[in-house]
């Protein structure tokens, strides 16, 4: 490691809390935008929910440990992140379905107006739920309409109902403006719904201020909440007692243990709830935030931009951009966390830097992703990898048909 | 405890099972219809996969770990006990959300019918949820319509697209007769769709050889898996690969990996996946299995109705039935794996029986319920519980005014 970076690492505000996650030995993991490291708090909270609360306390934990506010619970300790006022953040299910709760919603508040609005390229489950609800409701009611980012002001017409759209595109790690877009959707009277999946946690967000209507976003990225932690979703207060969702189960009715009849729709954000959620897998994402709580979100999102700042300074310097093509704006509020290059080789290169334990991830066709998680990745961890990916490219190493066969999950 | 009671337990070949779990002490736990107890394997397969899987093996997990198949692993451990060849069974979401998914295939599959078919008195998140999408459909395309059971044939008419039911009633413990209701059904030319949340893993159950179109059931009452364990749900092959349903998420999709911008649904009931499930929940699910596969679901079903005859007996012999009105029915294929008795302070009467460490539970207005889990609860549990609910009776402590509030959670 050169001598700057170690000192760029010496100054880092941060770099005490690496020692809050447990981390691979010898290994650089920039997968943070895809699955988060392990916190160190999580096993013992995950330890007692089973071995005590579960264990011991058995059904009386509904009360006595109250896991059935625990939605509210996490959605309040997530709300911050998103500059949201208490009441409006739940967490619960997946972003899938809270995705499709949301559509829902939106389509009833705005009949007759019937299009979402959508990015090309966007995350697939956006575009598949909204092709979901397409489909059930039929084309008179809904229709999926997706354009390119600079076409988009020009299709909020007045069929829209709803813009979903991800604030940092999970290929590029382009970031969207979110007031300038929130604004144009609110000026065409459509609604918008934010997808957070890669922004919650690193970057701030302020819908409050920005008035945006609904928002979903995931557990397992940044908040480090484990492998197919619960999501979140936001609903504006604004539209809290008007709106209706279709997933109306048990826990989002007015009084659940009433055994009513008929749905009434529980107060607030509350009305979100479906099913009963799975309390062991929201405990530890509820344990994982208590690392954020440790620093602030603005300097979280600093130690962001200067380690994707000094990653791409590290491909130009050293000439790795006569191969690659770097996606990811150089402009820093135009940045996600992550700086994605594009190669046709993108799978042999991931899977080079994975062997020389440079955990990163591939996209396809071609497209070779480093996540950079503040709260635990260092500079160290950048130069580390820039190191090998120049190594791995001028060896052409990722030509090797060792890395020709591709699993299910890439 | 009588010696003929210690006997039962002595020729009990379950009874070893009990030391699979871990059981709260001096303390009769009779809510497993609830929540079912801790199996003692449970632990160290959560500790394995955070500490371990997520901890070391991180994103790789997916494949090295088997994450991405595991809603179908889960799915083809619970089919057994429903009956159902390989390839019908997913686990996944809650009941709520996978009831949506059927209900809108079933709607879909069978129009211009429009009915949903319910009893009254069925669980209240099977019919919210049917209201939930009656709403978003409206009333051209679905209604509910609810009846008594004995009018479940007259209402078997041509607009009947689905009958909906649990086949054992969470409040009385009834249970209903899948097959003739089954066959019903299909002769009007209506899918059925059965909740088996209260006799999955107590109740040997026979989907494929009664031609039962859809299910859904859940994880944490006889199959121990945890507070919120994920659901399951069963799709027929015969209507696999016609099948649509609405909540189409990216793991559903064909090949999720693949990031294709059209949704194309998944071959068989992987298609019935939405987003990224609760792995930590599920793994715990996974481990909490094991214990009914020491032991064959005949044997299960054999003890339940020894201890619930046990008990109703008891309740007899003891004269408790001058105060309560057991709604549980007598015969043995009509009854699930819960008593249920009647009583205007039945929440005083709880909350005395739990002050005395029988633990069971109320449900409003006037209902106890004894829930039996035969791979933990003994004989002698129910003798106790009858002793203790004799003297609550006596001495009419259930008046008492400490009593007198109820929590969120009943």
């Amino acid at each position: 490691m050169s001598e700057s970076t170690a000192q760029l690492d010496k100054e880092d505000p941060l770099a005490s809390l690496r020692e809050q996650f447990h981390l691979p030995e010898n290994t650089v993991y920039l997968d943070g935008n895809s699955l988060g490291a392990l916190p160190k708090g999580v096993s013992s909270a995950v330890a007692d929910v089973v071995e005590k609360q579960w264990r011991e306390d058995l059904i009386s934990s509904w009360n006595k440990n109250d896991w059935i506010r625990l939605p509210n619970l996490v959605g309040e300790a997530i709300a911050p992140y998103l500059g949201a006022a208490s009441g409006q953040v739940l967490c619960s299910d997946s972003i899938s379905v809270n995705l499709f709760k949301l559509l829902a919603t939106a389509l009833a508040l705005k009949a007759p107006r019937r299009v979402i609005l959508a990015l090309e390229e966007d995350f697939p489950t956006d575009a598949y739920i909204a092709q979901g609800i397409a489909q059930l409701l039929g084309e008179e009611r809904c229709e999926l309409r997706r354009v390119a980012p600079d076409q988009l002001e020009d299709a909020l017409n007045d069929d829209v109902a709803v813009l979903m759209l991800t604030e940092v595109n999970y290929r590029s790690g382009e970031r969207y403006d979110m007031a300038a877009i929130t604004e144009a959707a609110h000026a065409a009277g459509a609604l918008v719904l934010w997808d957070l999946a890669h922004s919650a946690g690193v970057i701030p967000i302020e819908l409050d201020r920005l008035n945006v209507d609904f928002a979903v976003g995931c557990g397992y990225k940044y908040f480090n909440g484990g492998p197919g932690a619960p999501a979140f979703l936001y609903v504006n207060h604004r539209h809290q007692s008007e709106a209706r969702q279709p997933l109306s189960g048990w826990l989002g009715h007015r009084d659940p243990f009433a055994f009513a009849a008929d749905y009434e729709a529980g107060s607030g954000v509350q009305r979100y709830q479906a099913g009963t959620p799975s309390i062991i897998s929201m405990v530890a994402l509820s344990a994982a935030l208590r690392v954020l709580q440790l620093t602030d979100i603005a300097q979280i999102r600093e130690k962001s931009l200067a380690l994707t700042a000094f990653f791409m300074r590290g491909l130009a310097s050293r000439g790795l951009l006569d191969d690659l093509e770097c996606l990811t704006p150089e402009e820093p509020e135009r940045r996600g966390s992550q700086v994605s290059v594009r190669y046709e080789q993108a799978w042999g290169i991931s899977q080079a830097l994975i062997e020389a334990k440079v955990i990163v991830d591939f996209r396809a066709p071609d497209i070779v992703r480093f996540g950079f998680a503040p709260l635990y990745n260092s500079f160290a961890d950048a130069e580390r990898a820039l190191d090998i990916l120049a190594e791995v490219l001028s060896d052409q190493r990722y030509l090797d048909e060792r890395f020709s066969e591709r699993p299910a999950v890439t």
